[in-house]
């Protein structure tokens, strides 16, 4: 840890002066006050970006939901626990960054209401009434015209389609997309990452994620170069 | 560790010769390959039950949700993901006990259909059809008429009438019941348990959940002894 500290303060990166904000994990949607709505986001993934970008002389904030992760060295973390928590957080923490890395698996439904005490198993049928959450990377990225935006895509069928689909309807500067389910990187320690931009892409082969995550960072610092 | 593992090899309490078996954490019941429904217990008194019936002289098996604990030395652990995968590692595991403590929080419902793939956010709202899980409780209770068992209630009110309800109702010999909710009990260091069985009733205060265990399992043996 000692040493990371060091060579985060001596860090004299392509990021130098960059200040980063990431998001890592699930979120978590209550339902009542035990229950709630979540996915199998580990958090890994976004907190071996946020290391990566540290590591090229960015000042990186990491927004994260619940997760049994320490913190990188050198790195802010901001806990959040639901998708309008980590919204929240990132309009904050983006007003004065130059680059948005949405790692984080956002739920993307929250209950329509949430009662005040545990719901009674009265029922052999229920239904729950979902809502949409608001949209972080959307969001921020209409707010905030000037910053370069990543984000990611956690697909189980479709890859590229769905991946490039989400890249010209939000406006982001690039995408970072990855199958799951099967036990494919949710909670892995390993991972493999396609990335798309408006006219290209690259492939990230197999490999651990903290190896995948300084591999997207230097594609990140090749893309914005080219952008600014 | 090598204290505890003595301590268990020698331990001559009141349970020698009882097989043991304890549930604990949560369940987790997928909506689709990435999302799922779940609930705040970290398992934490769960463990401590199982802890605390070795110390006894009991055989323990720990079935066990996701959580991120340590496995009690001298425990034997199944781990399991859903209600189902719960109730089918309970009555395997009941079929030669004599002692079945259910502290694990158990999801009441489950999805009524699993997606294949990965659900995706085409509309606004979205309704969740929810169908309840087979009772672990219940169904374990009357395939083994003479084990005796101890269930769990986490309520956020009327305390006494629900667990005394759900007593009577799945014919438990012994209720521990507590408060949940506004950070009670889930995921803390320490809890209180108002304990309920016909005709008596026993309140733990608050304290660490190992003393709580302790004297948790303290009133199994009396009220065992007082049924065999």
């Amino acid at each position: 840890q000692i040493r990371d500290d060091v060579v985060s303060l001596l860090a004299d990166g392509p990021l130098r002066g960059v200040k980063a904000v990431v998001t890592a994990g699930p979120t978590r949607e209550p339902l009542d006050p035990v229950r709630f709505l979540t996915n199998r986001s580990s958090g890994k993934q976004g907190y071996a970006v946020a290391a990566a970008l540290r590591d090229r002389g960015a000042q990186v904030t990491l927004i994260s939901g619940p997760t049994t992760l320490p913190t990188p060295p050198g790195v802010t973390r901001v806990d959040v626990e639901t998708a309008a928590d980590m919204l929240q957080a990132s309009m904050q923490a983006c007003a004065d960054a130059q680059l948005f890395v949405a790692a984080a698996a956002v739920a993307d439904y929250r209950a329509a209401a949430i009662a005040d005490s545990k719901i009674k198993k009265h029922n052999a049928e229920l239904t729950l009434a979902l809502a949409r959450t608001d949209d972080v990377l959307a969001t921020v990225r209409q707010a905030y015209p000037a910053l370069f935006v990543v984000g990611f895509a956690a697909e189980t069928d479709d890859l590229e389609t769905h991946a490039r689909g989400k890249l010209q309807r939000k406006g982001l500067d690039l995408i970072a997309a990855n199958w799951v389910g099967q036990g494919r990187a949710f909670d892995q320690d390993d991972n493999s990452l396609q990335l798309f931009w408006d006219g290209g892409q690259h492939a990230i082969g197999h490999a651990s994620k903290a190896a995948v995550a300084a591999e997207l960072a230097d594609v990140i610092v090749a893309r914005r170069a080219k952008k600014l």
